[in-house]
């Protein structure tokens, strides 16, 4: 379909989500056999229509091409063979993954005589917003069917023609195994008031998930009536402490801070306790630019005193502004500054960092301690490279996102992510005196 | 202070959040004694004070009943000796309880060597609104404190000196302990104004917490930008299956309507398979009119023809129009509705009902293993009355209110509501290939 005027697009959202919530509960009800039958029946039809999604990509590449769309954003739209099957290898773990729903945990007996528990159970509808990547269409759509949710997903326009030849074969696979076709709805409109109708259908949508920039995130943020699950930034530290084991505080900044640059939970801040910093930050500085030969390090006054002089970082150094601390880079550049000691590196931490992930190197009990109590982060580690705050990292065998909020789901979130947890009681005819 | 325009409050609000925020760090790394001991001290303060608070009461109650406050809201309002004891044994009831901050759970090994888990963590900053009854600014005290959080209390402009009054001795118990005097901070002005800045400073309040009625929540949820607890309505029902025991079903359908009518988990619609219909609607409905005299029934169509003739319940029946299945009566108002079986009676309850507790009535083990899986409401229950549904009932110890949400908090939700979850890792030098 397409729309002219937005009295159309709400007729359209309010059908899309009065079928997502009627699909929403046929799925709660699914069995786990059934839900991984249906991905394993989409998973044949995407391998049999690969050529086909493959030349919806083209169509995508081409006009984003003509669109002078900007390189990375064009390499988020490809569709490769390689990723064509990392998509399928997807699927098929997730459906390997053990089903959430229907876990029921504490049931104990209370004093009325009534035995009561918890059952986790789907959310329902779950709405997810994204940019180019099509293989997210596939993933949001595995993850919310393995967790007996109704999806209504909401590509990127760049990535129009993939989305919409994917989604063919979820429908396809869906109507195989007997699922309702509304499980999964990928948006047939590129209508921006669309997203505007998703996120406020409170009655038919139970959550956001919106992926991309900050931009969009902070946008989505502040017009949903939907709660939202969402990712803002990685501003991510690591704190060399006094008693730091200097092997350590050298190999994981190296791969805290150069292990990727686009990543989340990339080092963009390097704390030193100036009590070793005259003998340990010039080590760990010269790795990280030996690491990265296009490194740039942004310094406080006091590591400018320790390292203006180090003729290894010459042409790597600049004097860091107060806007440095407050910065996810995304690039080869760190921000270091030379702290009076534990106190001072988690007040800065807790101040300028963006609760995603952050990290001491200590060989100090009391002040490992400290900092995993004090430090308000969704991830808090000692003697470990922040890179490792990733849900397959975790464990949690897929990832829908990576929260930084601190309601239902915080840090890595996966399948347990899209589902809550429901009283159940188990009466014999009790009434309350 | 007193504001006379909104940049003055917008200043005001701003100051509260930045003195709660950091509070709330203090706070965080509290340990369970001090916390304890805080509440204790306060306990003190309060009874000592006794006499001027309920001397400030009484100023409230004379200017409630001049400005001509009906009668439920100045009961409400009251404090009398009963209220004020009870008042302080629930403090003492929440120092009791096990401090849920620190908790560590589901530490494991991965596969990269990182020892990896989730420990509780208080919210941080609570920001509560609430209307008349001077307690709520205790128990809601009380049960931040306990969870380590820093809270922002706002009554209603009716209960102004009676909750400044214990805010007084909460302030110097708080300080008798050396805890910081921002931990809890009633509001000193009553500008409606500041109702929205408290609820859209993201910044420094982490969760909003409304209590009062429907129009209230409505108004704080649409334009709150911080998440929201809340509670919207409770439209609960009993399904008397076909499979009912007959005693157990006349004694809970009346517990569920008539053992309290103002209160969220009270039975509002009763559905009776039409199998026993004949048979047992007439014993039920006559129970709950022998219970209350006042009751008044509205009957569908079926069960007009079942009970319109019956001697007993003459003055007691209406016809039920289509908007009695979607009221919450919060009276001694009951609708009746024949169903054709558990299909139907769980699709009335999922689109009539408003996901807060439901009851199936059956001695069959089909049948009651469905209704707990397919009825999507936060509390679903096999033989047992709705009125269970209540945080000292599920042995929470303590109520923060009762979710109608399914995002963080679902149901009662007791001290954990409170709480959030971080990751930790114990690492060892690890590194993400």
């Amino acid at each position: 379909m397409s729309q002219s005027n937005t009295t159309d697009v709400t007729a359209y959202m309010q059908s899309v989500g009065q079928q997502a919530r009627a699909a929403s509960r046929a799925l709660a009800a699914a069995n786990t056999g059934d839900k991984n039958s249906a991905l394993m029946a989409i998973y044949d039809e995407l391998k049999s229509a690969k050529a086909d999604i493959l030349a919806a990509n083209k169509v995508d590449m081409d006009k984003g091409a003509k669109n002078n769309l900007d390189a990375a954003l064009l390499d988020r739209l490809e569709l490769n063979d390689a990723r064509f099957d990392g998509m399928l290898q997807g699927l098929k773990d997730v459906s390997a993954l053990p089903d959430p729903i229907g876990e029921v945990t504490d049931m104990t007996y209370q004093p009325s005589g009534i035995h009561l528990g918890k059952m986790r159970v789907p959310l329902g509808v779950v709405g997810m917003i994204y940019e180019s990547r099509p293989n997210v269409t596939l993933e949001a759509a595995s993850l919310a069917l393995k967790s007996g949710n109704a999806i209504i997903l909401r590509g990127g326009s760049e990535a129009f023609e993939s989305n919409q030849a994917i989604a063919k074969c979820i429908l396809k696979g869906l109507n195989k195994v007997g699922l309702s076709e509304h499980s999964v709805q990928v948006l047939e409109t590129t209508d921006r008031a669309a997203v505007g109708e998703l996120i406020t259908m409170t009655e038919y949508v139970d959550v956001i998930v919106p992926r991309g920039g900050k931009g969009l995130i902070e946008r989505i943020s502040r017009d949903a009536r939907v709660p939202v699950i969402k990712h803002l930034d990685g501003n991510c530290h690591t704190f060399i402490d006094s008693d730091a084991d200097a092997d350590i505080a050298i190999k994981v900044s190296v791969n805290a801070k150069t292990h990727r640059y686009g990543t989340c939970n990339t080092m963009e801040t390097l704390l030193v306790d100036e009590a070793i910093a005259n003998e340990l930050l010039p080590k760990i500085a010269e790795a990280i630019v030996k690491a990265d030969d296009a490194m740039q390090l942004r310094l406080d006054d006091k590591s400018q005193a320790i390292l203006n002089d180090n003729a290894t970082l010459q042409g790597h150094l600049s004097a860091a502004t107060s806007a440095d601390w407050d910065t996810e880079y995304l690039a080869p550049i760190l921000a270091i500054k030379v702290v009076s000691g534990i106190d001072e590196a988690i007040e800065h931490i807790n101040t300028h960092g963006s609760q995603h992930t952050d990290v001491i190197i200590t060989d100090n009990y009391t002040k490992s301690q400290r900092f995993i109590r004090e430090v308000d982060s969704a991830s808090v580690m000692i003697n470990a490279s922040s890179r490792f705050a990733d849900g397959f990292e975790y464990g949690l065998g897929a990832e829908i996102g990576i929260s930084t909020d601190k309601i239902h789901a915080r840090g890595p979130v996966g399948l347990e992510g899209l589902t809550s947890q429901k009283w159940i009681v188990y009466g014999h005819g009790e009434t309350r005196a």
